[in-house]
């Protein structure tokens, strides 16, 4: 699914292929998935608008989400929400915090579609959704000169860092959900590698297509599995572990990795 | 200078007057100031661009600066490097970090202009800028999809958090630095808060228009003078005392704030 817009000058050449069979290709989320994890990871994006003149326009705003949907809040004053007013086309730049030094490396998504005033239920609905995310926005959203805009999102490009990338339809973006582990991933990859390094290297061993591992660590998890980046006397290796089911909730994070330990061991 | 478009709900009413004569206005930041404060704090950026069909189009950048233009370095296989080839109108919105969890408050810029690929000397100096900014870009910046492109900046619109904003012209931002002090604000404010108290109310007393006060922090300061929030009988007001020369370099901070402590206790 990920493809490669060009080439990538980190991993090349000396990244050693898995050298026993995998069971089965282990599902990894896709960019509909990861764009909806970015964007329910936090409530500040940059907004692109058209101008007068039909110039491009950046500006910061804050966001809540309706079934995915982003939920702005601006002032008609605002130099964007004219905009708006004038010309509903808009996209939204959303970046997920990361720890990384390396900006290039850090998740993102644009979504762009035409923004819409909310009417009726809808409208209501996005208010909410708007103060859920933003509570600071009780202050200005029944002033006069703000207005509610829902950005109905009609393609989405995910960057998931240096050659990970994608694109994905509205539909495709409306249908997915968050991942419900993401939230807790940091905390999960910290704990499995601090605690279960043996568990790790024994995953890369037998389920992961590296039989002389001699390391793993933890580089990611989502509800489908974990990444590993794996040590072998070969050289070093990336592959990828799956849960047994798609986990559909954070608290069943934990229960899916020990199974997956175990299988690792009997497999052994 | 700043303007306020909209009323204000945060601060309304209460906020008592000076009620003794200030000497003489302290200088503020002009907006353009502010503005090349704001990026040269970071080196992350949202960009917009015009898609083939004219759409805004929003996504994520990192950026050097060369004489407080930004310098970009996109991939023409990237939809933004597409973008910027067929038409270079550009826009750049970047926040600067905070640490309140308003992000309204957040101080932010957008400039807007046209987009153009340096040649001769200003390539060579614009590639120098953006590694200088982007080290992990030594790893990209050669490739042949990659293109450098410098922001000339024909507008500037600030904000610094609620009620505080303005327009600037290009040639303004062009002309401005950025404010050497800001980097240590944070630290700075600290310090004065919890070891010059005394200090601080001495100012607000003396040099600050409220003779009345029985407290005062320290809320900003840059190479004009200092924002203190001022505690009275009346209620909590904001004042704003000046150094006796704007500040051209971060080491001078403290000498001129030990100055202006002299000066608020001589005036007493």
């Amino acid at each position: 699914m990920a493809s490669r817009d060009h080439g990538e000058p980190v991993d090349a050449r000396s990244v050693p292929p898995q050298v026993a069979e995998v069971a089965e290709p282990v599902r990894r989320p896709s960019a509909a998935e990861e764009a909806r994890t970015i964007v329910a990871s936090t409530n500040t994006a940059t907004l692109a608008t058209l101008t007068a003149a039909g110039d491009p326009w950046a500006s910061f705003v804050t966001y809540g989400l309706l079934d995915g949907a982003p939920v702005l809040c601006v002032s008609n004053l605002a130099e964007h929400g004219r905009n708006l007013a004038a010309d509903p086309r808009a996209s939204l730049a959303i970046v997920a915090s990361s720890e990384d030094p390396d900006p290039q490396a850090w998740a993102r998504v644009t979504l762009a579609g035409v923004a819409e005033q909310p009417a009726g239920d809808e409208a209501s609905a996005a208010r909410e959704a708007h103060l859920a995310a933003v509570p600071a926005a009780e202050h200005y959203i029944d002033f006069s000169d703000f207005t509610l805009w829902l950005l109905r999102v009609h393609r989405v490009r995910w960057y998931g860092g240096y050659g990970r990338m994608d694109h994905a339809t509205g539909e495709a973006y409306a249908a997915a959900r968050p991942d419900p582990v993401r939230p807790r991933a940091a905390a999960a990859i910290a704990h499995l590698n601090k605690d279960h390094a043996d568990s790790l290297c024994a995953m890369a061993r037998t389920l992961g297509g590296h039989p002389d591992a001699t390391a793993a660590t933890c580089t990611g998890v989502d509800r489908y599995g974990l990444d590993l980046s794996v040590t072998t006397a070969r050289g070093n290796a990336h592959t990828r572990v799956g849960f047994a089911t798609p986990i559909d909730s954070a608290d069943d994070l934990r229960s899916a990795t020990v199974e997956l330990a175990q299988r690792a061991r009997i497999s052994r």
